[in-house]
């Protein structure tokens, strides 16, 4: 079971859509804990608080669902439809081998986390996630730009208080962003850090990389903002897709599954691949297939 | 946790809210277990059952949910709205000190049937109930009478199958119905049996018609329709309400609740007092104020 949380927009849902296409629907189940909204869009108006805020959801129903799933059971869960903002009829979801979980905070608890095999933080920088938000929800959810860049600043103490702690509670923290300091022409991909935390076993990078010695990715020791030891996994967006294929070739063989490293893997919104995220989604299946190994 | 089962229209709504008003909203929390319909209205149009069809229910879910209010948690309850036949957002149920579950199928398994301390079986005679229905259904949900006719021949195979089965697994039946071979005028309040089944103990009427003798009923020691020994409490709805209000007093007494009788025992949906109606919810506050005695 995997739990992957990051602010709205953060890219959750397209880190998630290519592993339940690489797993199959009929083995893996996938959710969204935003469903369990407390309110409405109109009745927020009236209230003190945005989405971000726990208070806003049914965070001891989404642990008690969570617990469920993890231990084979069905649920009915409750469904937010984002596109009216209103809350539905519930639907059965059922788990199979593999549970995905994304939204904003399924690592906000205890208990919740205690759900998860391996949590994901996705935090992109502030502006990369500002420029995504107002892309999606002006096409999608009708709302003007103006709308969202306001909302985004309603909603920043919140987003302070309770999305951004999710990260230190994570064993994987992505973050894709322009590298700092080059000066890379317009559509060229972004690139990705993903710090690994020895919390769990990732995949063994310094033989992997000794395997496949490349220049699009370089692994370096570090210490976190919070001084604790962690590898950061550096994935260049510039280097020519050839050089990470190998690598992603290289942790997909690891896994001993027959079929060859899935298509659907890396996969943008509008149908380019993005190499770094291909290498994030890699290294959440390692967790999910080799897991228990 | 109690549990009240009967077919549509059987009294269940009106038997519940007496129980409520008299434990109070801040001790009590009843549902619906008719809110587990997995289909709504038209999507029912194109299926070969009725509501009253376990496969038309979400039975797993609802077995889940009475579990979860036995051990004390709350659940978000699906809702259908029997208004418009529609299935909307859900509810917030947290478990009070008494949880009073009626409907078409609480006791349908064994699951389901393991959570409640005390469980009823509300079946009157099938006329009688045919009349309920129609006026019910025609005065609150929109369907005239012809319709209510059909639905009630459309859903008799299923009636037969799923609903009555569950009178052999209560602890208690409860049949309002006027006394067979009496001619009595019209406008004569129902009377009742209440079969009190040794799975339980019950309060002790031979004790309690003992202090307070009346002719307003009667227990006889019978067999039931299987060959089980029974207490059947017969309650004469022609008896002058002041008899079997002693008897009323006696089982409240009995309780050791300082308050006095509540007024709102026995209320039908017009306001009208019913005598039986009142017995049958004292004998079932006995069981859930007593209970652990």
């Amino acid at each position: 079971m995997l739990g992957i949380a990051g602010d709205s927009a953060a890219g959750k849902t397209t880190l998630t859509r290519g592993l339940v296409q690489a797993l199959g629907t009929e083995r893996s189940t996938s959710m969204c804990v935003d469903d369990y909204h407390r309110y409405d869009r109109r009745e927020r108006r009236e209230l003190p608080f945005t989405p971000l805020h726990p208070d806003c959801n049914y965070v001891e129903i989404m642990e008690q669902h969570l617990r469920l799933l993890a231990t084979g059971s069905p649920i009915l869960k409750p469904v937010y439809d984002h596109s009216g903002g209103e809350l539905t009829r519930p639907v059965l979801v059922e788990p199979h081998e593999f549970v995905l979980v994304e939204g904003l905070l399924p690592l906000h608890t205890k208990l919740s986390r205690a759900c998860f095999d391996v949590t994901v933080y996705l935090g992109p920088p502030e502006d990369v996630r500002a420029a995504w938000k107002i892309q999606r929800d002006t096409a999608k959810r009708g709302y003007r730009a103006e709308q969202v860049k306001a909302e985004l600043g309603r909603r920043e103490p919140e987003s302070a208080r309770f999305i951004r702690p999710q990260r230190d509670l994570a064993d994987i923290v992505i973050s894709f962003a322009p590298i700092e300091g080059r000066d890379d022409p317009p559509g060229t991909p972004l690139s990705a850090t993903i710090l690994m935390r020895p919390t769990i076993r990732h995949p063994n990078f310094t033989e992997i990389l000794a395997k496949a010695p490349t220049k699009a990715m370089h692994l370096a020791l570090k210490r976190d903002t919070d001084g604790r030891p962690v590898d950061a996994l550096h994935i260049h967006g510039h280097a020519p897709p050839e050089e990470s294929t190998m690598v992603a070739k290289a942790i997909w063989e690891g896994l001993d599954v027959p079929d060859p490293l899935p298509d659907c893997l890396g996969r943008l919104d509008d149908g380019r691949r993005n190499e770094p995220l291909r290498l994030a989604q890699l290294i959440l299946l390692h967790h999910l297939i080799r897991d228990g190994d």
